[in-house]
């Protein structure tokens, strides 16, 4: 074959576009830039960018009109990031290599099994950002749809440990806990950590934002203390207090992960191995050694029936084994909220009334974390079998845990007190009745209209729970809001939504 | 419940971007807008859009920056052109409704069964935009993972027809062919169509341009005719001369087809089931009657063996009969390129010189198309069983078929002369033996990185079959392209990719 001189590679100009696509790589180039027609790309091609600081894999939109200039090149945030480039940097385009791993996905769709190694690739490609979100879904449904067999989910799991960070305690016990399917309102982690570091345990809890719920544990918690901590100054807190509720976001657990449950969620598909790789994943990288898993059951959880929470808690059980650490599950009734507080600071208050045995506090909330740090107390061999209850119980109404959780909020920063928000609207019975049903679905979608997690103060206080009787005048629920437009919005949704809560009038 | 005032609806003012995200549906809305915030709506949310012209669903992207002005929503291209909107125009955004078409798709996945209904009502869902690519790469993967019964791929391809338009015809018999998995260059349909117009029967073929190929029949007859016309110009076209060769675009045939094909690609995932319901949805669609369908087989071939060969043919006859339309398969060689030019220009160059009865002409296109020509007058019971080549060659050699052609292209708008490109490099043999392999996939590439099918002159003319003896400096193949940088372009490829033909050495 002849020799041909190679012209030099063709580059563009990285412009960014500032455009969040959340985990997928995307770019936009020009539909008559020369690169675009030379390569024969078009939309939706996975093209490869190389820039002097590295390459990703990307998927392409074609541009017409003027939204770019002659020879640049838009990059969308987790492209702009994940290159790490600079405005004006020089980038070269080339077609993306075909997605090794995929085949293997191919090959389960096929009916074929994945095996560790396989798994490990498929992982950690798509931590490496070269799946899109195409291939993740096909990924989700495959493994939804084969039922990945105990060998599987083992495998699963491990390989989403690996692909990320892994912390590591000089500890012979790191205790830890995991809510399947949170209800609004159901904030007991500040409380059980403080009654389990109270203990004398090491209880080094890392938490999440919300994603599409009103508050995630890490949002409730920064209205007390700072929860964006480095891993180092994470580990002081641990050191010294025993205890910590961080946000997990400084440290990469399990990543994949937080890439699939996007996926998940836009598919409405949750299968019994994504639900168990993901929580052990989380957790195995964060260096539990004994981790206790509250399994709500209800007709509108996650889990519905006790038959199907048995088989849920006995799968955590085997796969945790295999992999190390101790799982032990609690069922918990799932129909309402625990607490009064729906939103970063009313949920927070909650959590102080608790602590502070005052007698505003929710009987709900703090029965449910006196059930839970009970049952970590036993796990961790500090109580006997039977008595971790009453030992939480005595740590609680001392005032230990109050003390203890102080402690850690001095520790991660200095303790805050919780803001209300400046608008309220206090919402009340029309009728005398019974309160009949509350929708959970309806009171979160409330509560982020009205601000929350974004505005710390903003949710909603409840004042009643399913059953009670209610006159005419009397309050139902309070909704806050830091602005009076988003308290309009607030009411706007509720106007139109009258089966929010429904109160079952008397007959005269 | 008390009552508020409803305030007024928010819209943002709609902007058109210009970019292409094929069949997704996009807008693109900033961070800090009031509407995203209290909506809470995050990256890839479906939401819902309304303007005066009707609504859609899209997904969301987020922008940080100034890329849109406050109170701007952009809109990509399938957006703009589904919702119909003008430059300025107000645009309402909620949150959208569950996709309830898909709950069937998740029924699918957990090992249920598809019913007619509904795929009926999931094919509607994917002609309306409703699905996003994640919707609709599950969808493909539970097809493929799950296996579909005969039943099943029936109703899928009923479904596929009833989602789009269909074309009716008063004769009662109307013939097609398809080819499953096109090799380059294998441009027989111009030919078949004109053998089997000018026998008198009827084959109003409708074709698609090239999505990844250098060029598509409807890309190739455009040399030679226009190929652009509406369903009225068609219908004349086919009453007054039997068979047409255009662009399938001006109907609606089988719109679910495209929008899944893209997604099929991506994933690499190629089931039997879509296959067939790809194939026939798009043949009943068009008012066909008798298909004949061309399979290759070959080692680089879509269907790799014989066995296969015959599975996909015994289930194409099944599913034909059950919609009422005969089907009948071909099995061929599948090893290499059949007629010598690869790009629409030099196809078409091919078409006419089998057509004319040159010397030069391709004798294995003319084999081919001989074969299936013939083939299809059988099946229409014009020609008996086994004398259906021989009416073929004859008409072909009469100059009837050619005669057929020339009408045609005339009725269609005027018959038009191949040009041929500029700018031209013959690769010539720097060695003396045999040529032992030619990579079909890299001659693909060549062809389009030398402008084909964007350019119809451009692509590339081979020499040389498999087992050719060459000498020193005897030419391989000449790159054709119509601007000198992209045949640079060609020839960088070429001398980065040296297998793309190997001649075997000998030893002297």
């Amino acid at each position: 074959m002849p020799e041909f001189p190679r012209q030099s590679v063709p580059t563009l100009k990285a412009r960014r576009l500032g455009i969040d696509t959340h985990h997928e790589t995307v770019v936009f180039m020009r539909s008559d830039c020369h690169v675009c027609r030379a390569e024969g790309f078009s939309a939706l091609n996975r093209i490869h960018l190389t820039s002097s600081e590295g390459s990703i894999i990307a998927t392409l939109n074609v541009v017409h009109g003027d939204l770019l200039e002659a020879g640049e090149i838009g990059l969308s945030e987790s492209s702009w990031q994940r290159l790490g480039v600079n405005v004006g940097d020089r980038i070269e385009v080339s077609h993306a290599r075909p997605l090794d791993s995929f085949s293997f996905v191919r090959a389960k769709i096929f009916g074929g099994e994945f095996t560790a190694d396989r798994l490990q690739e498929i992982m950690s490609d798509i931590t490496a950002g070269r799946y899109s979100d195409v291939h993740l879904s096909s990924f989700v449904t495959a493994c939804t749809s084969e039922h990945l067999n105990t060998g599987e989910i083992i495998a699963l799991t491990d390989a989403m440990v690996k692909a990320g960070d892994r912390l590591g305690w000089d500890y012979p016990k790191v205790m830890d806990k995991h809510c399947v399917g949170g209800l609004p309102g159901n904030r007991t982690t500040p409380i059980v950590v403080a009654i389990v570091a109270a203990a004398g345990l090491v209880m080094p809890k890392t938490s999440s934002r919300a994603i599409t719920s009103p508050a995630g544990t890490a949002d409730t918690m920064e209205v007390l203390a700072p929860v964006d901590l480095t891993l180092n100054q994470m580990r002081k807190v641990v050191d010294q207090e025993g205890g910590c509720i961080v946000w997990g976001g400084a440290v990469s657990l399990s990543p994949a992960d937080d890439i699939l449950i996007r996926v998940e969620r836009a598919l409405e598909l949750d299968s019994e191995a994504q639900l168990i790789a993901s929580v052990l994943s989380k957790k195995i990288a964060a260096g539990s050694s004994h981790v206790l898993v509250d399994i709500p059951v209800g007709p509108t959880a996650k889990v519905r029936d006790h038959a199907s929470a048995i088989r849920l808690s006995n799968s955590l059980n085997l796969v945790g084994e295999a992999l190390g650490i101790k799982v032990q599950s609690m069922f918990t009734d799932g129909h309402q909220p625990i607490g009064y507080g729906i939103g970063p600071s009313l949920e927070a208050r909650d959590v102080l009334n608790v602590l502070q045995n005052k007698a505003s506090g929710s009987g709900m909330l703090r029965d449910r974390a006196l059930d839970l740090a009970g049952a970590i107390l036993e796990m961790a061999g500090q109580s006997t079998l039977g008595s971790g209850r009453n030992q939480a119980k005595m740590l609680l109404e001392s005032g230990k845990a109050w003390q203890k959780f102080q402690a850690i909020c001095e520790a991660q920063g200095g303790m805050r007190e919780p803001v209300l928000a400046k608008y309220t609207h206090e919402v009340v019975s029309g009728a005398i009745g019974h309160v009949e049903h509350i929708n959970n679905r309806y009171l979160s979608r409330l509560a982020k209209l009205a601000g929350a997690p974004a505005d710390k103060a903003a949710g909603i206080e409840m004042h009643v729970r399913i059953g009670k009787r209610v006159e005419i005048g009397e309050p139902l629920f309070t909704i806050h809001a830091e602005s009076p437009g988003e308290l309009g919005y607030a009411m706007d949704f509720l106007a139109a939504h009258p089966g929010l809560m429904i109160v079952e009038e008397e007959q005269l």
